[in-house]
């Protein structure tokens, strides 16, 4: 069933899952490539709109996480959107240097070839 | 700590979450728009590789989603990536009509406006 525009909410809220957090998908405001995705907490969040320095929640490391702290390959955020259900923010940002923590632009080099996710070069 | 890319693993396997999902970021083959995010069990994966035609896993009905099949709004896969660490695939697809279920293009149309996420008009 589709929904007219006028149907949706004027306003919305990010939706955090069962361990407080949303996905982020980052996309490069210049190239249009999408870098990555990590995962934000409220105080991420609240942390990047108000900085515009990037900051996710690490899941492994469970703290906060300024990209680019320790390689300075920083996201400077640009503009940022949720989806139409609150589950799902995208941003685009200014990327210093690789986005991807093995140095590449981005973090998307798997693809599907002769059965299995092979590495590509990069484009 | 940046590796360099001759440390990565040659081939990538889908890490599936506790639910048996992986998140998948859908994004306009032709112009580069990150549509929408949605969800893969290893059927849905399995079946697009093979058919070309992008089906998800419904979160919310529980069961697999042919994208489009009643608003025909489908997606016809272009190409897929998988991430660094495995646990995120890209599409890149060719989007038949508006990828959201409001029917608009995209899904990602609140932004950050006098303290609340607003609807914004449609680029």
């Amino acid at each position: 069933m589709t929904n007219t525009p006028a149907q949706t909410p004027r306003t919305m809220s990010p939706q955090w899952n069962e361990q407080g957090l949303i996905p982020v998908v980052t996309q490069d405001a210049e190239t249009g490539e999408v870098l990555m995705l990590a995962w934000m907490n409220a105080a991420a969040l609240e942390q990047t709109l108000a900085s515009s320095e990037v900051i996710y929640w690490s899941r492994s490391r469970r703290e906060l996480w300024r990209k680019g702290a320790t390689s300075g390959n920083t996201q400077r955020l640009v503009e940022a959107r949720l989806d139409c259900d609150g589950d799902t923010l995208l941003l685009r940002v200014h990327q210093e240097g690789g986005a991807c923590h093995t140095g590449r632009r981005h973090c998307f080099f798997y693809a599907p070839r002769d059965g299995e996710w092979q590495q590509v070069a990069e484009e």
